[in-house]
């Protein structure tokens, strides 16, 4: 028997849109992409709509009218409509909770709120979005919901305390985005070709020198990137992979000097990234993670599921 | 009887060119500025001869073919011509000594060499026009040639350590390019205003949190600029400031941690910035530092004295 949809799911981010036909055991049958992310649109529903249209209008037309669920910055102040975050400690529930209802051709859409918590210092700090492939991974891994620590590598990595399968709180890094506008604008992209390229060696000598002489300070530690081209020590092509050892390599003294040293660690999202992560990782000598993909079809079927017994249109 | 020049000096970076004629006393006496620096020019001396011209021109008829003499990128790879650094510990004989020449207008036109050092840890690194700057500071200030932690703020900040006249080695923090690139391309961007606003409570907030939270990691507190600003604990207008005191509030706890806890500090170039600087240090406990404005003109009358005897074009 050929499994049926059963949700729409929408993880839709700053830069980008996925839509996704779910089945009833939470796996994606059919998905599609759009470059449309919230960061892309104006404010408000108009312009959301249109890129719903565009992407997937003959999904409205399926023979039943789905539940549809997203997540992420469609629900932020300037997406689609402004969903409230919930507070940290949340668990799945707490999330659920707060969706709000918007129509989309004659269809409701539930819109997922972000969460947000605050530092021991009183700092606050949110995601939107990487709470529902949070819940993801617990759903698959189930072992993690008693006490792991979950990072969610990217542009804005997350580091998150979960325990008795609640999240408890957790820490935005800007690693994704310093290394994009390093590598792009700053003095240090002058040595670098402009295409992609690997350098295993290279990023392993980054993810050192952050280790092992951090204290030296990120900003001092980056203009390493320059003069270890400029005397000839790196070739240009191996810039790159130091400057992203450098930067992953911070991140992951600070991430692990502030998790609770009992906690397994998981790394969720794109694959090659938390490979990279995951080698990082075990330049700290740190214990192998769990490696999980994105996990956001998952979480929005989790959360569906919840949500299933209430009256669409909040 | 009024002073006459006796040397043309250039402090020629990238991103610009001051010329200044200089008298017997190291003083200047006329001063001119041109956003003409080594990275808006194209390497080799057509374009570099250009901007002199442009800007100087009248200054190469004057009575007396004055010495001329200049430092910074101008000597670089992709400078008017590139004069090999110099390698730390190195004096101001030993900078002299690696000046080459180039001609202009029928002049020869001195450029200094940069300065390299290595870190214990086989990092190298480099400067070109601070070394001159220093130079200058030690010359208005002879007591910091003893011993000194001399500090350059800027797009690249420098920390120098003195002993006995001789620069030992340096460290470079990235501040000034990282506060620009986050201030301009970064989603911290997004809450501030354009225009430029001060804010000394956010900026002592910002150094504060670099000091008593520092571990926590650059890239972690750099998300709470954008965490204050969405929950309105910081005004837009206080978030430049905020990012300003996080950034040179990191450089300073790297930077103090690293040097002889007996050099007494030295604060070298714009004196807006120095004050900054001034103030995030207070906020450290450190001791109130020696202040000295842009001291490249000094630095330039000094080196030219010990070129004096030697012919000109090298």
């Amino acid at each position: 028997m050929v499994s049926q949809a059963v949700l729409i799911g929408l993880d839709w981010g700053s830069s980008s849109l996925r839509a996704m036909q779910i089945d009833a055991r939470g796996q994606v049958l059919s998905e599609r992409r759009s470059a449309r992310g919230a960061s892309t649109l104006q404010g408000g529903p108009a312009s959301f709509m249109a890129a719903l249209d565009e992407l997937i209008a003959d999904w409205a037309a399926l023979p039943l009218p789905l539940p549809m669920l997203a997540c992420g910055m469609v629900g932020s102040q300037h997406g689609w409509r402004e969903v409230p975050y919930a507070d940290c400690p949340a668990d799945a529930r707490a999330l659920a909770a707060g969706a709000l209802a918007v129509q989309w051709r004659g269809h409701a859409l539930r819109l997922l709120p972000g969460l947000r918590c605050e530092s021991a210092a009183g700092v606050p700090d949110v995601m939107r979005g990487e709470e529902t492939q949070l819940l993801g991974a617990l759903a698959l891994a189930p072992e993690l919901g008693a006490r792991s620590c979950v990072v969610m590598p990217g542009t804005h990595s997350k580091w998150a305390r979960v325990v008795g399968g609640r999240l408890l709180g957790f820490a935005t890094h800007l690693t994704g985005e310093l290394y994009a506008l390093l590598r792009q604008h700053s003095v240090l992209a002058r040595l670098m070709p402009s295409e992609d390229c690997t350098d295993p060696i290279a990023f392993a000598a980054g993810v050192r020198a952050a280790r092992e002489r951090g204290e030296e300070g990120l900003s001092h530690q980056l203009f390493a990137v320059r003069t270890l081209g400029l005397s000839g020590r790196l070739a240009g092509s191996a810039l790159p992979d130091y400057l992203s050892g450098l930067l992953i390599g911070h991140e992951l003294r600070a991430g692990l000097a502030a998790r609770d040293a009992d906690a397994p660690l998981a790394l969720v999202g794109e694959p090659a990234l938390c490979r990279r992560y995951a080698t990082a990782l075990a330049l700290f000598d740190s214990a192998p993670p769990r490696l999980l993909p994105n996990t956001a079809a998952m979480g929005l079927w989790h959360l569906a599921q919840l949500l299933g017994g209430r009256p669409h249109g909040n």
